[in-house]
């Protein structure tokens, strides 16, 4: 299949290129980017290396893009500005993975009171489908565009949503802290990312309604099957990649981190990308970056009555360019971690 | 006054030679180390350069210790060896601040629930005084003996006390996140701190009941004139100092942000080393490290009631050996800041 | 082919477990560990995952090794210790890739100077095969034993062979500086290589012999065709991975970049794993962690009538394991990059 | 005596107003920013904490300058802007210390060379005295204006400049490679200084002729009373602050560290800010930075006939900020480390 990739200078689109070109079921025959426009790929992802000799960055209009040749596009476009090649490809035929967060919320009030201004194609809110594959079944029957989780939902939709579904924790007193690594604040040239303003640094920014609380309410909402909400405090360490979240929650029920571990092996147990820890081992980034997998642990606290959830993932990958590829995997009919593992 | 170092190869205690053989008030005239006695300070501690050529490392018995003309000693004894020290030497007559976690706790229960052994001298659990200045008036006539905080939680006790005491937030909902810095775990030579297993990883450890928890606990609940329990969920992220405390809690009454400013305004606004942040500005560890300051600020989440707090302080100066010369200052009448800004 | 690594408890190790577990063409059914005998292997390289789920650590005795149908062992042992495997076990008619220093040298005299003792096999000096495969012909008829050659030496031998060979340069002014990540250093646990003792340091070690500059006087003097003698200076930097040389040759003849840069494309232009940059380019580890390449460019100073010649490769894929894959591939018939890209 | 500090902004500026806020001999009374004006130092430098809410950055014109009754500036300014101000002030009645490269040199060809354009005020560059107080015998008598040498000269110049007045070394044959952390490039928000992209990286920049190079020639030619060249390889390496330069050179006449020792005994055996460091141990970074000390050291390498030098230094202290403390302390006839040590 011909693929392509709209947006491929920042730190999600290199990984994607990574990926795709040396996936063995698709053709990367498109990578575009306004910037690098005419400069060969490894030029600009130098760890390409003779792998990215032989294409280059392009930057054609969204009418090219949408009378190619080329059948699925992956935009890592800035919030905004995905809308504005997502809606023209689909609707031209094309299949279409963005990576943003314009069509990751279902409810266009939630985006509007979030964005500030309303959602140009509030239609397509609705019609897309939310890429997160251990959670929703995916097909190109379902939805030609498919809306890529963030990287801080995805670290704490997967290990929350199966225990709401479950009621086995209560709904309002989840309180979420992550900590991420600087990747995750994209590549734009701003002071607060310089290297010696983030080493040795770690604190708590975006509080209290950080853009991704939207995503992660709405879909928890929809697991729990009541409207939710929740404390969510993310934080920069410096690092490069990887996000580890720490979710404290109370218990519905009985106290016993069996069922915990149990509701998720129901719901992930035969999923390549997701680990359940045991016997006290807790996840960390290290143990994750570079792969496509999210680790998950629980803790039981009988002192206060709650449980400690923890999970670590790449941001970069099961948090952003793997993930879109494990659903392309999935809708083409590919093998799940064909090209992930 | 002559003043002694006792275990000073560990990272805790390197900081207070580097603080004490400056200060202005005192004469730093012994210095210990089993393992460097023989050695300059500046072998060891090559920060000291020239300053450190005119004392070493000595290695005298308890005995010795006790009889000599120093009059205070400062312990950077590990857990348990500390004990050994400060007992005797008081009883001897000398003024002993101990950085351990040896003396913190009044409730010699709680001392063997989370170390799993009697404390050998009970007695002096309740007549240690805690050398947390900002909440406890300290005086030599009150105790010989100074139970220096641990540096969790003082990133915690510090925003979390007066807002107890006059009953803003409720005390049965307080999750507490923080991040250190890796030389909080000391030094060591362990495979789990060596760079290349720290340097870009972050996680959560030591759930659900860490140690520091029972002095978080004891002195809240002494704040909140109740028994209280929280959760506590620390976390290491690559650097070498600072920690950052993420604390959620349920408002009591109105939820306003001015009222918990004006609470720490009353308890903190006249105190040297405890800067309120304002504006929406958010503590972080790059803001304090290499001061004894500890940085607070609020913001109200009125979507789930609760408050976000959050503190900023260095590990080895507020959290360690910064605090312990702020004690000293004040017991002997000196500045509270002096040798310190 | 049957396929096992001895020794991958440290980072080498887990490195080529990574690799060959995934490597198409060879079966990896022995992995063995003293100290981690019996367990899975992801419990101790996480980063596996499930893929390390189905083979355990073994702890065979040499001569269980020797008899078993393992036809291929890649020796990840210390250095003294891989030459109490690889000798007995090439003897029982097995081929090893040994990444020690033990058989990297043909004078047994220099291995003497430089180790303080006689080697206990001398005459496998000059038998083993020395695994440079930009450089050397491989093929296990020349040798079933290959010395895959060390990270410092192949940064700075594959940039200067050639141009030894050609007389591009003088003998006899060689400068070279070396930056390596940490891991170099390897995962025992002592003090000096803890985060917060190498985090935010760097500097020179190892003067002025270290032990790697017996291996790279003895082949760049082979490439010469004369002895030569170098000056070398290692230094660490806070990084995981990497390892940039930066070298400093003074001209035979007239100063010419495109002379240096005709040679090396002359002996590695169809190499996949050797790049020559251009246009002022120069190389950077972050350019090239993560794969098995080496990067390679050249600076002339007119007002020195120097060559300014630098370089850089991960010293865990280039450096050690991958290139050790590298031999194996070509010694086997298999694609030069099979599993490598 | 009344003090100023044009152009706070950056890293040096910074460390300046750390270093003169509490100087216990003169009064810190402008701080300018043109980005910064009206706001407390604080808000900018939060390590001040409450000792910078006294003071806010303001913007004068240079006219304002001149005729304010400070005498008194630091300019850490951009290189050519420096010049504007310093000029104006010095004719002025004002004394100027320069951190700028705009009066290092003396020889307006050398300038032109470098920098690609005439110097705008070619007389001040040999009226200016260059602030290195290891080496020059400084007074405000000499001169009014100070041209404060750079963090990368220092770190050659101190070791070398006596090695060579006194004929020890060859001067044909000087090979300096340095190693940076990030701090030495800069504040300014550039792609190439994210944390991303310098985090886990290492490698040589500024080929062949970095523009400090200059300095360092003019400098070592002076001392070696011939002119000379030398080959320099600055690089940057992830982390903050310091710099280490490991530098070779070929020894003239007998070859014997000592000769070396005793040579920076007598130059610099009684200065504050020059340790030598003995019996192999070897400068770094993590040893050195937050003091405005140099260490240095020797190895000579009898196979090569070359001694191996290498120091450290703090780039924002002995290399910037701190030096021109120095410098001022001795000009103004307060102790040398007044407010330093």
């Amino acid at each position: 299949m011909k693929t392509g990739i709209i947006g491929a200078s920042g730190y999600t689109g290199q990984e994607l290129v990574s990926l795709l070109i040396r996936h063995p079921e698709i053709n990367l025959d498109t990578v575009t980017s306004r910037i690098h426009s005419g400069k060969v790929l490894s030029a600009i992802i130098p760890k390409l290396g003779k792998c990215g000799h032989a294409l280059s960055f392009s930057n054609p209009t969204i009418k090219e893009l949408a009378i190619s040749d080329t059948e699925l596009f992956f935009l890592a476009l800035p919030h905004g500005t995905a809308c504005e090649y997502a809606v023209p490809l689909v609707e031209a035929g094309k299949k279409v993975i963005d990576l943003s967060a314009d069509f990751r919320l279902n409810d266009p009030a939630t985006y509007q009171e979030y964005d500030g201004q309303e959602h140009p194609s509030p239609e397509w809110l609705s019609r897309a489908q939310y890429g997160l594959p251990e959670l929703h079944d995916l097909s190109w029957s379902i939805s030609p565009l498919i809306a890529s989780p963030g990287c801080y939902p995805t670290s704490i939709i997967v290990p929350l949503a199966p225990l709401l579904s479950d009621a086995l924790i209560e709904t309002n007193d989840i309180v979420v802290n992550s900590i991420s690594g600087i990747s995750g604040a994209g590549k734009s040239a701003s002071e607060r990312l310089l290297f010696c303003e983030r080493n040795e640094s770690a604190g708590v920014y975006g509080l209290p309604k950080h853009r991704h609380l939207s995503e992660i309410e709405e879909q928890l909402s929809q697991a729990a099957g009541e409207s939710l909400v929740l404390s969510f405090h993310p934080h920069l360490a410096p690092m490069n990649r990887g996000i580890c979240s720490t979710i404290s929650v109370r218990v519905k029920g009985n106290l016993n981190p069996n069922l915990i571990e149990d509701c998720w092996n129901d719901s992930y147990g035969q999923r390549p990308f997701v680990q359940i820890l045991k016997g006290g081992e807790l996840p960390e980034t290290a143990k994750i970056t570079g792969t496509n997998r999210i680790d998950l642990a629980v803790q039981a606290d009988p002192r206060t009555n709650r449980y400690i959830i923890s999970s670590a993932e790449d941001n970069l990958l099961k948090g952003a360019g793997g993930q879109a590829v494990q659903s392309m995997n999935l809708c083409n009919g590919y093998e799940e971690g064909c090209g992930l593992l």
